[in-house]
């Protein structure tokens, strides 16, 4: 069988032909402009191969996944300007008549990766996306990760010693909340450059404390078994194992557990599946819902 | 069937015969002393009873409840004195030749309010103490929150305004984490006095913002359905109802649902069971484990 897939993210959408990282048949990038734009293009793209059982969509958001819900498949409170309240599911199941399985961006990469990638086997872990925003989702107890709505760790509330970073935070909503202090978009506004510039290590360590404090609060709500994380940002080289030893410091011994200590280069880690977590993760969304759909969502 | 419940607290052991909130045979409370004397006296209480299937406790932590663990059925690495490394449930069953269930407090408070209380029927929801410490639990897709261990949601770091609040906090591990500024351990610290005997509404509005600041980030984690917050402290009738005003004035509109405004009443809310909701749950989950210990364990 063959899937479409999709990352919608605010940035770019990301479309997959395929079934797999071992069978990718087609995949095109684009840039995010309106949403009637963007959505005609995947649409297009899906339009010319005749063979797709199903088309998966991992979404930035946040978004509607209840289904039964009159706006399910909607992008909802986006501060993306012309996006909010836009549906995108049922625009694309409508323009290519198949059915459509819809998840956040991060939930679909947090499904990649359990099926490829680094979170084979496990019941309970998180994906984390560091890229022009903070996003997070994974799975507890076998399934993704929904309840009132879905997952938003870059809405969190984290630590900011504002003599040490006076700057106020970029998130329209909550100014300095995780993502308003951590992400791509925060990086950028404090330091005055794009991230891909930027070599001061102060620049990296002040990164890795925020990312640190944001993960520690996810490790003491969900415990998860192992937690991933992706997303432009985290290509800076140095940031990962400063995020790592930093975790380690915040938890001062009180987890015992070895993952908290000495074996935390395997308890957070980056995706196996690379910047193709995601697409890769909307495609088994796909392959999901056609094959589970007369039975209980897995999803 | 007829079943034995631990709720095994920090300050006090509550221990009962029975099958659920209509069928409570007996129930004895007495005060947390030695792990020796305290274990022989829950062992005193069940062993006069001939006619129990299964003992369900739900402990303070941390707590090893990876099964096939070594240390499986212990309390772990907590500050209290004389505490840390002490096997439970396996001197329990051992002393009374009965199977035993073991999980959190907190999660078998959960299990008590989704069988009987105020999370009948939901998939994914908290429960959270506020008490002498600050523990967290739940269900997440219909399971008990399990993990690398389990949440330890009073661990969590959440901002410290020190020119509002210069108390440095009470957690010996992380100083002013969650528990370290807003458990009744930290409110009698700050203010000098019990927090029973504080009637300033500085107190309990200081409160109610560190409540609501560490509820928002476990709302952005896991999106319960409902959050379910139990504890001594929460006694104090004017909390509850700042704690869901904050929280509302926290999300500031970015969660597109009505449980995050003018819903929050029916969102927030406490236990059904009220303070025996622990020591019911503990019923539960003796059941479960005699019931489903042939098949997948569901807790």
């Amino acid at each position: 069988m063959t899937y479409g897939g999709i990352e919608a993210g605010g940035t770019k959408w990301v479309c997959a032909i395929g079934s797999g990282p071992d069978d990718l048949r087609d995949i095109v990038t684009f840039p995010t402009t309106t949403p009637k734009e963007t959505i005609a293009r995947a649409a297009d793209f899906f339009a010319n191969d005749g063979s797709l059982a199903a088309v998966g969509i991992g979404s930035f958001g946040p978004i509607d996944i209840q289904r039964g819900s009159p706006t399910w498949g909607h992008i909802t409170t986006t501060p993306k300007p012309g996006w909010a309240d836009t549906d995108i599911a049922l625009s694309l199941a409508n323009a290519l008549d198949l059915p459509v399985a819809f998840d956040t961006d991060v939930n679909a990469a947090a499904l990649g990766e359990h099926r490829w990638g680094a979170a084979i086997g496990l019941e309970t872990f998180c994906y984390i996306t560091v890229g022009t925003g903070i996003g997070g989702g994974g799975m507890a107890n076998g399934k993704l990760m929904h309840g009132l709505l879905h997952p938003e760790f870059g809405h969190m509330r984290i630590p900011h010693d504002r003599a040490r970073d006076p700057f106020d935070g970029v998130c329209p909503y909550h100014r300095d909340c995780f993502e308003g202090l951590a992400s791509g978009d925060a990086i950028h506004a404090r330091w005055g450059r794009p991230p891909e510039q930027l070599t001061d290590e102060r620049v990296w360590k002040l990164e890795a404390d925020y990312l640190a404090l944001g993960l520690l609060n996810v490790i003491c709500t969900l415990s998860p078994q192992r937690i991933v994380v992706g997303g432009g940002i985290m290509h800076e080289p140095s940031l990962l194992p400063l995020v790592r030893r930093r975790v380690t410091e915040l938890a001062s011994g009180y987890f015992d557990a070895p993952e908290l200590g000495e074996a935390i280069d395997d308890y957070i880690v980056a995706p196996a599946l690379g910047d193709r977590a995601g697409v890769l993760g909307a495609l088994e969304l796909a392959r999901l819902a056609v094959t589970e759909h007369s039975s209980e969502p897995r999803t």
